[in-house]
């Protein structure tokens, strides 16, 4: 699998997209009108369509014990304590932010009006403290199904969807249930058509090959969009405003020019 | 931890559980009016409580090449053909309606009454197949969340739950979507209270001890609920019914007096 590369001279960082994957973090999917969150796709056996998208649970951090994961960080010296109390590195979201604001493309001002506007947000109005945001459960009703009497309800998550502007980018925050607690736990994703991607050909109407990777390239054109992502990741909860607020202090101390 | 035992004099299973497990296939729970799942306890931190109970998603098989699964079964040398195309041994559910057969409490009579059940299934009936119950999105409708402008949805996930008359158990169902691939996935769950658990002092109003384990026992007093069970499995969906009667044959052939 290819790195991350940065091009200093070109201001442009391409993200390697494995898109063959069937696990992990990024996944190409397929959006139709009958579904939910979109369904997985065998690129290698059904190929792409135009309706193929990638779905980007984007990251901001990496621990900084979990060094495998931390060798994929081209910032991996950088240094901030999560809201876990756990010692992290710069990574992905955040990682592409400081290298913007290295550029000067990204200016304190954009960095300090996303402070302001996370300091801002009250505890309560964090997305899970929402009250209208609250995973939901409909009055159970009898069924007879197959002979076997059963009680049905149906469990309502919220999905929030954020587009941004002219991008063919847009952002779906999940709410899910914690894992190994009580509440609830917003995923944030990044979605974007497979048309965006950089490939070796046109993607549309052909198989993946095997293991194939394609580029996706952020630029002061779209430098936007991570930002604005940045921003709402702060927030989701009280630890993601907490990592946020941190980020943009070690972006402004780690990465001037 | 320890193995699960079997008492062929008592005609008694017992089923170790592990109460501090925080993933895994069995979790204490605690059951709000307020909540979807239930949520889960830290029994060590909190303690037990009366409305707490025991989620499980049992299984039926394990597939004869995950050695150390496998060391679980009790029948690992039995053998069958899933309808993934592997070969599985009998595991939980199949092996404890094993030993009850072979002890004459479970009779041919019952295996062959689901045998015929299942059969008489039609793949249009399977849960899985269902239309009333498929995953379901609502409109969308805006909304503006910290000025942020989203459009908000609920996923709608269908829960069955089926209870076993005067037992003490209940069944749930959970529809969610294939992890990698298209359509949906039901999931069983067995739901029991911890005062159905065998302690080693009462649970309700302590905290669980380090690594602490109480067992489930199985006897002729309740082993009706896991043939039903059993059957409830067969209806899932076409690989569910496949695998469960290719283990009442097995039972069947492996498991006589």
């Amino acid at each position: 699998m290819p790195k991350v590369s940065i091009s200093k001279t070109e201001h442009k960082i391409s993200v390697p997209i494995l898109l063959t994957a069937v696990s992990g973090k990024i996944r190409v999917k397929n959006r139709s009108i009958v579904n939910e969150y979109g369904t997985p796709v065998a690129v290698c056996r059904d190929g792409f369509k135009q309706s193929n998208y990638v779905e980007w649970q984007i990251g901001y951090d990496v621990v900084k014990k979990e060094v495998e994961k931390l060798a994929d960080s081209t910032l991996s010296e950088t240094s901030f304590i999560g809201a876990n109390g756990k010692e992290k590195a710069l990574y992905e979201l955040s990682e592409y932010t400081c290298y913007f604001y290295k550029w000067s493309i990204l200016t304190d001002k954009d960095l300090n009006e996303i402070k302001t506007y996370i300091i801002g947000i009250k505890d309560e109005d964090l997305i899970d403290n929402n009250s209208e945001l609250r995973i939901d459960r409909s009055h159970p009703i009898s069924k007879k199904i197959n002979n076997f009497d059963f009680e049905y309800t149906q469990v309502k998550y919220p999905l929030l969807i954020h587009r941004f502007g002219k991008y063919e980018v847009i952002t779906e925050i999940k709410i899910t249930e914690k894992q190994h607690a009580v509440g609830t736990q917003p995923m944030l994703y990044l979605c974007f058509p497979i048309t965006e991607l950089r490939a070796s050909s046109n993607l549309v109407g052909r198989v993946a090959e095997k293991k194939e990777v394609a580029y996706f390239d952020i630029t002061k054109n779209n430098i936007k969009v991570f930002i604005e992502v940045l921003k709402i990741f702060g927030i989701l909860s009280k630890s993601h405003k907490h990592d946020i607020l941190q980020i943009i202090e070690t972006i402004q101390k780690y990465c001037s020019k």
